[in-house]
């Protein structure tokens, strides 16, 4: 259980949520997204927010009250078990602790039950699965520790970005870095989408057909 | 083929609707959920019904049509292949048919087609895959036997609960016990959500800070 | 890169657009049917198009760009790699592009990404998955050459029909005897439908009593 | 934990490891096959026993020390998860324990570790997977009640045969004529092999082509 | 029931089988290998021969009769259902049928039992799974007609190559071509193994140094 | 391209190999176990060694020749794709590379090919999958960066143990320590042994009685 976590700049987080997904994995690089069977419970989210970890034994939830605590306005709880697990970890009561706690989302590397209740309260989780199998509270885990959730690692403060095209994690040593290339990608995309838009092919715009050329590209 | 199949009390069914696939599973001591593939074609229905039950060999379809016969107004279908099979055993017309019979859903541990009419004549169907693939009508199969759908033995007669978070199955002689536990359950939930929303800890609701500090967490 | 590419009849095509996957694979004998992994990235689109076939290298979606110069209204283009891979190959800007030369739709056999845009713009997209990880543009592929795509076999020229329950291809050759068909498939279908809303059994309907009595089914 | 259970007669049993996995399974008419991703650590072992049968909670081993001392010698240890887990519920150690006790073999819808161990004790598993995963001890399950294990339902005192081809289990109370029909068909396929070995078709053989030509077979 | 189907040169199919799949895969541009699931019952054998097609219906294996007539001394059994089945389509029956006209293998994008026996037999199968769940006679499919098998189309005659790496099929009209293709290359690699053995390093000896450099490989 | 790499002492190293991977996990806690897809090509080996560790693009193994350069005797070579794939990054060319520069194994979470030769030459390989498909050599990656493989975080010089049950990581820093309580655990286990070969249970070995009755568990 480790208490004091270091938080990127909001300004940062929340502008990285309004970049996405998509955007933020390119600007880091093509790093730090989350493997793609992780699925929002429903569509529409798109939200960024400071890492809470938990780290939790199969088949029992009690780290999760335990991180709960630990949580403050704007965070984003991302939990995964020690070993692979598909048990409903997280329902709408746990759902009501955290939103009343201002947690903006639940990032979890196993499953999530509740999700018609999840979904009209507008608490959105990101998951392996939706599955109703109850856990138990029996076994410690930990909480705020560096961890593996859905082969990528998160550490506590670390920024999570999730929308409908999964969920990224971005060092918070390099959020702000990140943001900015963020920023210079959307704004290079957008005199792009125009032209693309207009008609004008990427072949063109990118000026490809030479490249291609060279390495042998042949029209039949 | 069996014929005369006992149902639970129509009013038991219809309040197991109610607690939902969460609620009936923990009620009945996390027992009796289906494998967690088994996912609504659309989101939003929640029903129970008891279990008309058939058996159907792989790409053949048959067995449903003989099943049709057995329903009654209020029951679900449930179907299972000898082997698994991913065809689409299920389409608008068997959905037509058994709507006009007051079935209230299939669940079947297959495949299903036609989900854009189903989903406008609001017939719901739980099932392992959406998939195309016709079947044909050439082998026997048995109707209200027991079988193993999606991991669990289901029996014609006992009562089938789904709604979006999957599929659970509650035996027949225990649906009374199991709707009380439920409300119980229900009951007991409400006070707790209030306190959550308000801000209250799980960890203080549920006591649980003296049991984690024997067990050893440790703040750092 | 084959360029010159013959296309079906577009009346032949819009009409099988109209039939829908479940009925065209059926009318062409059962056959086409792509592996039910590829989903629609949004419920609703159901539209069919000439095939533009792209074969792509893993984690490279540089033919993409290729393949959308031969791209003409009404088409469909249709992605696969050439091993399996689940990166996203495509997002909003190619199909912004793709939309601007009247294309219809996606089908790849891989990833996509940017799904919330692409549903905005109302772009329709068969995928095995969606998922953000970014591509490179570093190697050629091919375009127009036959491929497999998602377990079928689809040539350019080829008539794609894809909706809700998945993605069904026809061979340019055979496109019109399959229309026709699927025409008359449907027009029997609607009687069919009648008499099973107005409760009459399939077992009646299609005469199947004798036959299962012949095969052996008792009723117990 | 239920301590008296009746088991098959060890003549029969002993019968029925002789007939195999594929032979049992046909001989009862295509049913009792656990699913195929069971498979032994090794090959070459060819066993059958009586189920004892124990239900453990994910990530937890306890409930098979507990059924260790419900087995007999001649037992097969039969061990099922409450939801799916892959953990190594079971290594050398247990494997010795229960070699002691003259139980054939473990049967686990998990995991199992020190396989290079059990193969040299030629201790034979049939499980899930290889997995060193580590479990707890902490939580009760129940043993020797009916359980679900990999998809087929297991009561204790059914009898388990267990070979290359996977698991299959037949009722006790169904044991004897299984092993009946079993010799049945060994005795007819002995012929049948030798035919075949000679070079005659199973066309000629079974007589298949006068109902294939019925069917519509065309030789183009 | 395609009957008279061209093969290829027997000098050139045994010379493929010595050349592996591996290095036939590469000989012939790195396409037609099947999907990689495809995985041998046994290590160590390594056969190549003309493809004799079957497709079958999900859970029936009328056709592998149908095709045993049509194989001769040096062929390949292909077999592909019409949709995903993991059913044991063949076991030592049909093994010994086949192995009395001369078969080579079976390839069986499906399951296969009788595992023990086939391998004493030394009749090599290279399966989607092992899986003793029985099959009925009772559709028909076709023989001899292109298939899809695990992601690659397979025509009657092609040459099949399969070994422990897999299973990969070549074009009959290009077997000569790979075949030769192949030989070039086994002959370049015998020198560059005998340098790599002796310590040189791949950077070195193709060459690689001055094209990483270029590309911006930096050593820190 | 990270090229000083500290190692652990190899005395400690070869200590860890003699443990085996279920014992040096649950020295250190139950963790550092990579996901259990990663399978041996062959079966009876059992290495430790340093690791070295190559990030590579999907289909592209050129990283893996820069790697080989880095390798030192008694070095293990860990290899991660930045996105999942299957493809045979690597064969018996490669193998022949490292073991004459004394590298005692690879561990690559996506394909490797030749695995009958690799498996003759006696170079032990863990792999998520035997497959023959070819990569290219086109995109840079990096060497000795952490990295992903199969679920667990790799830097280089930490320690890495395989055999028949998988593939452990285990820090540099701790494995000194890890290999004392592998010793303790060892050393505890072989009296355990004993015991239970000679028929004592482990209920009685474990003093598990009074805290089964404590938890509620019941006999009948």
């Amino acid at each position: 259980m480790v208490q004091n976590v270091a938080r990127a700049d909001p300004a940062i987080i929340d502008a990285l949520a309004g970049y996405g997904v998509a955007t933020v994995h390119e600007a880091q690089g093509r790093t730090g997204l989350l493997a793609h069977y992780m699925r929002p419970i429903y569509r529409g989210a798109g939200v960024a927010g400071s890492a809470v970890t938990a780290l939790v034994t199969p088949g029992d939830n009690w780290m999760i009250h335990v991180a709960a605590e630990q949580c403050r306005r704007g965070d984003i709880l991302v939990v995964a078990p020690m070993s692979p697990c598909d048990d409903g970890y997280f329902g709408d009561l746990l759902g009501t602790s955290l939103q009343a706690r201002g947690v903006r989302a639940l990032v979890i590397d196993a499953g999530v039950r509740d999700v018609a209740t999840l979904t009209e309260m507008k608490f959105p989780v990101w998951s392996k699965c939706i599955c109703a199998q109850g856990t138990i509270k029996a076994s410690l885990g930990a909480v705020n520790v560096p961890l593996i959730c859905a082969a990528q690692r998160v550490e506590a403060g670390d920024v999570i970005v999730a929308d409908d095209d999964g969920v990224v994690v971005v060092p918070r040593g390099s959020a702000a870095a990140t943001a900015q290339a963020a920023a210079r990608r959307v704004a290079a995309e957008e005199d792009k989408r125009q032209r693309l838009a207009s008609g004008e092919l990427g072949l063109d715009l990118y000026q490809m057909r030479e490249k291609l050329a060279q390495l042998g590209l042949k029209y039949v």
